[in-house]
């Protein structure tokens, strides 16, 4: 069994119900979410060891978002209770030719305004096989920031496994701001999430090449870079949208031993796609092994994750590993 | 004007709205079906004196399920109050690429654990010119099975028509129990809803021959069993899976004087697909005439009501002729 | 800016959620709504200066009516309160093959009983440019037809815009009587909203030539009632109903410079399809400019705004320009 | 078994949820209801037969009202459908030192506006042995009201049993129009609900004496009028309003003999008012035998029938015999 | 006719439905709020011109705040759109026993971070005859702290009459902090809405002697305060807790002339507490007239506002002149 | 800190919203409760290690049952998954005069079929202080009720402190079930929640002796319990039902020591009264302390933590130690 370990922002996350707009609803549906809650939460139902490290504050709705993650019987030994205000989200959801909309209220968070010695690196990491951390938690806060450069390294040293996912997210920082975090942390992480333009242009992994094709671009650029650091491979998504409620969604997956697997396509409705892309990563985490180099059935794997993700309610892939290889069969309909 | 009773089985169904999970849900909508009683609504619906016996727990449950069906004008004289459980089940509906699942608590409700001298064949039948029974009441209880199978034969004894539709359940009973209920009604029954596997592996109606395609099979068992039984007419619907909420739906009608007809094909999305094989029985039985022969006309009809009932939210199809006729004629849009 | 002034009824709204029939739900949702109210606000969403005329009853009714409006901006200075009835609606979201559905009740609303003297010509056209009115107001009653027909004319005078919807309801009145109220109209307004069957049978401009196609039919009538009135333009829309849920939309524009122009055409799934036809007409409004004769860019325009509005819940076009822009453009997905 | 009838309208009613005003609501809750409706409900669900006849609209509105009556098993053989509109009322619920407040859109209903012919006074009489008639019927319309006078009278004729309750409602006729019509029922009926104002104003029994008392004066009137017409009893009910969510009702009882009975005094709170009276009348009417003379045992049940009214959502009384007599023994808290 | 104006915060307020708390919630009634607009909207209400100055963030939550009020027809003229946040706050509405329960997330918004010159005083000021300042307007930030205090400087010597409720909130600032930015503005005011407290600790009035009673303390004071200001009348509200759902509310009226009075006392069911004092603000105000010192009429008008808003979901006074004097008259009940 | 463990059912509760009866709703609120589940988890949320045992279906209904208990951070490890039904129960809430009325579906639940070997003594009791059990367990199947014996005696083996809920349920078993059973486990508790009739009745320590009131009673018999078994103190609540929704709760201690305490008494009303019982036994458990005697302290936190639920919807006592404390000292109103 591995042993997980992430942490980040949970936030309280406000829906109008039934495609309203923001402008005319008069109720707003809660759950919780945040990029590694999510993926904590989704491997935890794939039936993992997963430890989370946040900070809520001590109020109702920080308790909530503590019970939110605690229910899927995640560790939350090293989350500390404290700070003012759990970060919000609204998430308008568009149909058809109407895009959705989301809108954020997380600036002065809890986890946000951490400070450095609020955490220890030493319970978040013991006992555990994997670290995964995304490029968010890197971009909340100063404290945060440097706290989670030095937990990778220290899981490096310590010998886990460590994941990474870019999420830029351009409302949170800028490309040079990113790059200057995400730089310090590239060298170390085995397992990484990205697009050629997170690699290139915010990694600083350029080949000076010409390429004819944005494949082979993305080959080259890749190659080079696992040649010149830690990582194994590289995984990514590509979302093709028909529409607001109707996309394509596909995989490729890049490895430092020349493997290169692009999924196939699935074309599907969506109920609710945020978090998508960290079922993703939860799914592929789930059955990627390193040492068996299993890359494409985990590239595979997590695509259904993040495609079965669109269906569901809320940030979180509410499946287990049946609910996925039913959907890699192609099983649809009703089951009694 | 026909005289149609039926019985069976009213559970209270439970379905998270928004197409939440159940493991999510925090309300659920009530509403009350069983395959018996929603073809009783349907032809009510449709003008015709329908008659209804099942046996109800004399609580709120109950006292709601039995005013479901009232509210349609349904005779319950045959119905009695008594018993401690009404089933229920809980339907949660998926989207595009997740499926729908079913969770079924019934096994020990008041019709299942029906005694048979509780009902009375003579009240049930009495001034009825059809019977419609369903392979579900067969399966639900040792006493029922015999109450029904007895009341089979006594309205063929009376001259009734008789409608049966096989609606095998693999979570209600194996294939033998099956074979072994159904078996003992088949041979009185006039008007059959079956697909191949129905009639050749539960039926028992084997030909011992090879067919080329599986049409020429069906037509060759259904043929066969025609021939030796009084079974004049067989009619089954075909789906197909887009996705979990977009459907293709036609129906063939197979009948002893050797017509074969398999009707036009319906693409439709998907608000409630429960009950919408009860639609296409009912809608069928609504037009169908033994004597005209019509039966053409009668299998697009009942296709057509169990394609709209795709659209309704319950088990229960809630519409009328116009209804019907307006879909068979194509009209979508907007009435003002 | 442009200063718009227009007049008729709004009238409450009630809608089953979730797709429900009208026969089994158990709540509605509340919103407010009319062809004319519908304009008004969707211009004021583009931050024009809108006044709105009507007559709503003193109870809470007429004041959640009221209120509905003046929460956009909206000029009610000619509005007045009085009367017993708020007219109703109630709209049945029928899905896929299933057709929608309204039922009214608004014959004996204050609107339509009102009197002709309540109303003041002056009042209304008072520093406007430009008047809009609908064949639904015209339909209402005897003195709102009268002081309507008066207001076009006394706004022609002024030297206003004035731009004329058919907006022909078979349920409010017969061909015969819209004939003659909306003949004494048509003389006066610039910019029409018709199809062929408005101006030729209703206008009653027919030219009595034969034409091979119904394109040039269309554009032999147009012409004919251009070249005979003050209209310097004629739009419309063409809806194709491939389902209740999935429509596509495109539109067309005849000018009495001969400029004939087709749009293009959107396909889309509809969350919510009444009022899209003001949409069309309040979204080309904003940008038509008789002068600059931007035909081309206001039916685009106008055409974005119609198929954006089938997705908003309620009547009304919720967006701004932007979001038409955005549309025009092809974004969909997720904004983040 | 009592064999009831009765006549008049039932509407669509739309309450906001959970206390609020119609001015800030978004969603109305649906049901049905109108007095006689409800008394004819309240009826069947104590066990005894009952029809009904109204005039209601061929469309889901008025279909809907009919399922809402059928449900309960109320025989609605001379019930029509016809005409185009289904009354609507909306109650606002007030709380504590805030009133509740109803507002009415009943005037043009399809019953209100039904012509004589329309309804039979064979059908509706035949068969029974009660007639209850409410003075809101007879100031619906005019044919209505004619109509309703001659049942009345040929009831009388045929030996049923006639209750009548005054019901005044100043918003729809005046105390003058009142009189002229109920005058004409007065002389006919046994039972009646009246407070002395009907009787003494409206029904025109005066005696000229003056009075020490209001109790004394009641008692004066009353009995002039039983001594001076076919009228056994009558009956009514005292609120006291200690705020708007809670009050104390008691009733009365005056019969030909010179019985004159007040009930004891309950103090309770109110979840929904409307339809109380009725449940009075009903439960009454449930024990009332004018044989048996046991006008103490049916004033006292029929208290208590109002009294659990007013805890239940709605205008009808969801009760049974038992729910009563609970009452009336005073249990409280919760059944386990 | 008053023109009032008045300046703060307008927040959303998320309210779990049904007494839930926010640890349980899976939804949240949205409704917009803030001391000084619940002014604001009440005065509209009555029928006064006011306008209202904000800072709201240019998202669809700016833009719904912007609608809450504008549809009461307030003018916003002053009001800019900008900024990233609108403050939000959480209602737990407790019961009986059970305390409510308030959590803020309003420091980092659009209106507390201002700039000085953002705002004009002159736009805010003209024409208008009363100026309402609330001490929370003081604690959000440092440049509308001074904004405001030069607001009520410039409104003083332009003749306004101005009104100031001190509103002291612990979690915004701390005592000193308030009498600090108070003691600057309190020369200015007319008529103050203020406890004892507020007058002797924040306000720095205290007379130095010692008083038997508290009422003797606080005519002492407010005397003392009204002798050495330009304040004319000193109101407050006392609150007796029987328990969370059920106060009793008096206030009291001191005025610079020697008038004491204390209103009668209402004891009353709450079904939502929130902006009740400014309901008793914005009724008083509504009927206060300085120059006919009606001091006493517009106290117990204005305890009946507040007191009537206790009964209405949202933090406004959704009421007009009559439903106030209904209750200064004692009716409860229903209105029908 | 204590460490408890516990066993039982726990159910899906099935609420209509709104006080509606069950034969009315059309939606129903779900959580999760049952007696000793909803102690374990007030008990975690007052900070204690517990255990929780129970069998539950492995399907959505059974998962969320689950997740309802571990968001509370308890210890499920004995918990097992497989069987098919997950237990429901409906509660209609009454008000006022109108009772509530719970309706169960508990029967054949996968906890009532539980076999003795399924669960583990040993795996139960591992690290254990406390152990509490009710008499529901002991109620629902023979082998649960075996294995729960056999628990109790290892656990007076293994020197944990046993407490102890007669929690008698006339649904569930006769008295002379439950005497037999009970009296098996009576000998080995040392903490007793019980009325006299449990004591005497189904216990069967009778004294033979007669007593002038029933305070005396209670005594005799309880000190003859207690002299005779190794109880150390007995606790019970006394209700007085006003009305459905308006309570007084008190309660009373009893110990070896002759320690004779009843508590203060509180009135207060009704949102949600199921679990009231266990929050009491929860409140004192968290307090008291068998070695400090502090059963006064003991009983009347117990008391407040029972009052509390009463305001909190669902069966669980959602509140903290500070919560309970507010409440002891008598705060009440609104916290900002």
């Amino acid at each position: 069994m591995k042993k997980f370990v992430t942490l980040g922002e949970i936030m309280q996350r406000l829906t109008p119900p039934n495609h309203d707009k923001l402008e005319q609803c008069t109720s707003l549906n809660v759950t919780y979410g945040g990029s590694e809650a999510n993926i904590a939460i989704a491997l935890a139902n794939f039936g993992h060891d997963v430890r989370f490290a946040t900070k809520l504050p001590n109020n109702p709705l920080g308790v909530a978002a503590y019970r939110s993650l605690r229910q899927y019987g995640i560790d939350l030994s090293p989350t500390i209770m404290g700070g003012d205000i759990l970060g919000t989200y609204y998430v308008e959801v568009g149909h058809s030719i109407r895009s959705s909309n989301v809108v954020y209220n997380r600036k002065h968070s809890a986890i946000a305004n951490i400070k450095y010695d609020e955490l220890s690196l030493t319970d978040i990491l013991k006992d555990r096989t994997h670290l995964h951390v995304s490029g968010i938690t890197l971009a909340l806060g100063e404290d945060l920031k440097n706290f989670t450069i030095d937990l990778v390294k220290k899981a490096f040293d310590l010998g886990l496994i460590i994941s990474f996912d870019f999420n830029y997210r351009a409302k949170l920082w800028t490309v040079e701001e990113a790059a200057q975090a995400i730089r310090q942390v590239l060298p170390y992480v085995h397992i990484v999430f990205a697009s050629l333009y997170d690699i290139e242009t915010i990694g600083g992994y350029t080949t000076g090449e010409e390429y004819a094709t944005v494949e082979a671009h993305r080959q080259g650029v890749f190659t080079h870079f696992m040649n010149h650091s830690n990582c194994k491979c590289i995984f990514g998504t590509m979302r093709e949208q028909h529409s607001t409620h109707q996309n394509s969604l596909s995989a490729y997956c890049y490895t430092a031993e020349g493997l290169v697997h692009y999924t196939k396509k699935y074309t599907f409705e969506i109920v609710d796609r945020v978090g998508a892309g960290d079922a993703f990563v939860a799914g592929l985490m789930n059955v990627l092994n390193l040492e068996e180099q299993n890359y494409v059935e985990a590239v595979e794997y997590g695509l259904a994750s993040g495609v079965l993700k669109h269906t569901i309610n809320g940030d979180v892939l509410i499946a287990n590993d049946s609910d996925i290889k039913d959907l890699c069969n192609g099983s649809v309909g009703m089951k009694r």
